[in-house]
């Protein structure tokens, strides 16, 4: 059993309230999950991340990049050590996405034919070669509890043959990654079925102790990872419908929906998100990739996308733009991003948001923020960050309220 | 009243176990004091400093530097903001420098008088001038439970008749600081004297709220804040015995050894301090100002010092650099400084120290330590400065210990 997801509520609108049960543990959805690129959630140690939010849950699920692990320190390396969740010593659900995307986007010098795509690292230049197979064989050392297919992501904007066409490449990609993961998915280095090879791995020379200072999962794990397909199709709905219907046949653990939110206007990701969750099943957990600004999660995740992910509460937090209600005593009301650095919040006793409860906002005011962030102090980021990532938990936190009564 | 210092114990070799009262809290001694340049020990949060170390007790007392402070954001801004504990978020005690050694080292195209020093920011290359009188209104401002007097710091090396003259200069202002200091210490923003008008000096315009997100000493405190003189006389016996003596005439609440840890070898250092030690009273706090490393803060303790402070621990941090003991569960044996990115590290999955208990070494191996570090990660200089604070507060509280059994 790799996943079990059960849908306690669904609203009007089509919103789903939520529990995705993982070999690492239990997800209420609809859940955001925040980005740990490099097996860290930029500039927040894990156990802030397990306690983040106001109602000091923490985040349940986080995210962690293929192609960078792949890279740096190499997916070897965290197979050896136990996988991604012992190597970063986080215990609760991780979800890996292929390295398509950022192949794609990071990567250079591509060369793609149907077998996968050779590219040079964005780090050093050096030549590497990605097929479904190998994705596949990446994540299973990563050992996340949810992995993705290998798709390849289309050029914005594209014609629409062009689309068909790289549409019908990720559909074969797919069914190679489903059948990779169906023979190799007892692999993972945390599995009952793997027994205590993985951890046998470690060279002798390396001082390397199996328990680690953490005592993280001593015992094997039941179960495996999940595969979710990922729908394509670009900004054509006949293509988005028709993706989704062929992944839909080769019957995934859950299913993404990828390659939105790269520069479409907002109606264009809300069409495209609709036209594949009417094809979608409804007893599987849908993710769309990627989004999104805070209200575009509620709306996403109003319309029944139970699973999303952003890089922009740490990204902006890092440059210093934090995100506040325009009603801080309404937490429904519109979005309004801050620029902590200006002179306006130099002497502002205030916190960020005064109707948030989250640990940066209980203690710091606008003003030293400022400073921080002003006088290039890396504890700027940091609160920033945080506060942002409380900010998006805190907003489906409150979705899930709502999807729960409604 | 501005301090209260009661010694319990004294060792062989003259080291002394107190207990310092200030406006703030209560210090054990000899403490190690993290440094917190421009209002944030650098990359740790408060909350963090409040438990950091083995025992989660924290840091005692804090340090904050003037010259830093009064360029960015301003000592008026921080004087309407209630002080520098309210500013950052701070209820423990704190200290600030005078700003000399920061002007000396630091601002650009200095001009000393006998009345001051005149001095362009290293950051805009602005005009400022500081004299006794100005450091000791900026650090009244600031409102750190102990100030340093304003001192100049002679070159290194130095003739002898230079530093006796440099010397002679800082008796002056020493008696300058102390005038002004018993003059107008009840301007302290927090003190029950000054009322409340400190805090309605904030302009309307600023959306400032007298109490901020956090309650953080609602009402004014007793007794202001504690001056302490500072020894010089660079590397000559002779000018430290004669600098004690004559600022042990002036009577401050305490003092402070300057000077030291610039490049000379250590026995040079041993000695100065030992020289002045001599002479200070035995029921006064005597600091040592900028030292050092784990072995010699403990040195220097035993020999009778009761407060240091060193940026060593969070810039070795910042710069991958991690200590740890020759032999891990014998916390008395020699100081190991690692190099956390070193390929050994790659694949050692115990932790920087495994004598260590702080939240660092509970949790995280050397191998995703070195990850970070070499992935760039801003956690990776979070962490390493908190393993690194950890084990500088153990060190002083192991001599704790150790001079309480005495």
């Amino acid at each position: 059993m790799s996943l079990q997801f059960e849908v306690s509520n669904v609203s009007k609108t089509g919103g789903r309230r939520g529990e995705l049960t993982l070999p690492h543990g239990v997800v209420q959805t609809p859940v955001f999950m925040p980005v740990g690129t490099a097996a860290t959630v930029k500039t927040v140690p894990q156990n802030v991340l397990e306690e983040i939010g106001s109602d000091g849950r923490g985040a349940e699920i986080i995210l962690a990049n293929t192609y960078h692990l792949y890279l740096r320190p190499g997916h070897e390396l965290i197979r050896r050590a136990g996988g991604v969740h012992r190597f970063m010593s986080w215990n609760r659900p991780m979800l890996t996405d292929s390295g398509g995307f950022q192949v794609f986007s990071l990567a250079k010098l591509r060369k793609i034919t149907s077998d996968g795509v050779e590219f040079r690292s964005h780090l050093d230049g050096s030549k590497h070669f990605f097929s479904p197979e190998h994705s596949m064989e990446v994540q299973i050392a990563l050992g996340a509890d949810i992995m993705m297919a290998f798709d390849e992501c289309v050029e914005t904007p594209a014609t629409w043959e062009r689309t068909r066409d790289s549409m019908g490449l990720t559909h074969a990609w797919a069914q190679r990654s489903l059948d990779y993961w169906k023979q190799h998915r007892h692999e993972v280095p945390w599995s009952e079925e793997q027994g205590s090879g993985s951890r046998g791995q470690v060279p002798e020379s390396s001082n390397a102790s199996p328990s680690g200072p953490w005592p993280l999962n001593p015992e094997p794990l039941r179960g495996h990872q999940a595969l979710f397909g990922i729908v394509q199709g670009g900004m054509y709905p006949d293509l988005r419908k028709e993706s989704a219907e062929r992944l839909v046949e080769m019957d995934f653990p859950g299913y993404a929906i990828g390659g939105l939110a790269v520069g479409e206007p907002r109606e264009v990701t809300r069409e495209m998100i609709a036209r594949a969750l009417e094809v979608l099943p409804r007893d599987k957990p849908v993710y769309v990739m990627g989004v999104g600004y805070p209200d575009e999660i509620e709306e996403y995740a109003k319309m029944g996308v139970d699973m999303m992910d952003c890089v922009l509460p740490t990204r902006a937090g890092r440059h210093g733009l934090v995100f506040t209600r325009e009603d801080p005593n309404d937490r429904s009301s519109p979005v309004v991003r801050m620029n902590i650095k200006k002179m306006d919040n130099a002497e502002d006793q205030r916190p960020i948001d005064e109707g948030c409860g989250c640990m940066v906002c209980r203690r710091y005011t606008r003003a030293y923020l400022r400073h921080l962030f002003h006088s290039g102090e890396p504890l700027g980021a940091h609160l920033n960050s945080v506060h942002n990532l409380a900010f998006y938990l805190d907003t489906m936190q409150r979705v899930r309220s709502e999807l729960a009564a409604s």
